[in-house]
């Protein structure tokens, strides 16, 4: 039986974790693996609906977010979880509860980011319409120990990717 | 691969679906299959601690357990699920969004559950101490089509839990 677990993307928005996670999934479901993708797009439209982003929004978010990955990493899933999850305190009570659980920081230089800006939020947020917007208004606390990063303003998506297999193969989640 | 399924238990407060649930389970384990029980008391803890019991949290409380099953369940996990779930356009929500959906309805006269009255709840209900109690203050919807019915004010729990295990082989969900 397949071993479980769930690789988690933290990273600014617009620094790349949708598309890393998606071409990480798509490889492993090649392999003939059991992978569901959870994020943001996903859980809000039922899981989380209810929730915003101020501090106590995103500690629910994620927790929630939680108790599903662990469910599914228990029973042999994998788990692709790609959420800006900005707090190392949340991100540990995620690796306490889920066991099995491999941190990707997707790095990118905030300048990069606001460049990037794909669904015009930084914008948004720099002209003071939205709040509590990580990078700008928000905190984002750089991982500590992170199992993986990945820098995408250095990297192409195909050798994020890359390096994410690898090292899952190398952490011996991977054959 | 094991054929994921849930397995939906609905009744009244003090009916004895978690019980009936329980027998179930450690059956299912004991034939080596991967079971993860959904209940109250698990959820409550982290995916649904925000709610209450008003019509509009129940519908939410529902929801929320339903993503977590539909996961499982897709992914070949059997899901035990014990709710009061009192409404039928709920409980069809969750068949739909699940597929392999399976309705237990565990029934019990109102009478012999107040009779049972486990944890005090029927008495403060009744005098008017909690609100939206289901049976008391608030309706619960008799299922129109569940595929199967235990009666644990005729049955004992082992006859109940007998009954839904052979149901189960003859709607093919178990060998």
């Amino acid at each position: 039986m397949q071993q479980g677990f769930t690789l988690w993307l933290t990273g600014l928005p617009c620094s790349g974790k949708t598309v890393i996670a998606d071409l990480v999934a798509t490889e492993l479901k090649k392999r003939g693996l059991k992978v569901e993708r959870l994020d943001g797009d996903i859980v809000r439209k039922s899981l989380t609906k209810d929730l915003g982003f101020s501090k106590e929004d995103r500690y629910k978010n994620i927790e929630r977010v939680t108790f599903v990955a662990k469910l599914l990493t228990r029973n042999g899933v994998i788990v692709i979880a790609s959420f800006v999850s900005p707090y190392n305190e949340v991100r540990e009570m995620s690796r306490r509860e889920i066991g099995n659980f491999v941190l990707v920081y997707v790095k990118c230089s905030l300048e990069e980011c606001i460049k990037r800006d794909s669904k015009g939020m930084y914008k948004k947020a720099i002209a003071g319409e939205i709040s509590n917007f990580t990078g700008i208004s928000d905190p984002f606390e750089e991982p500590i120990n992170p199992e993986i990063i990945v820098e995408t303003d250095k990297e192409s998506p195909n050798e994020s990717k890359n390096n994410v297999i690898r090292k899952l193969e190398k952490l011996g989640y991977l054959e």
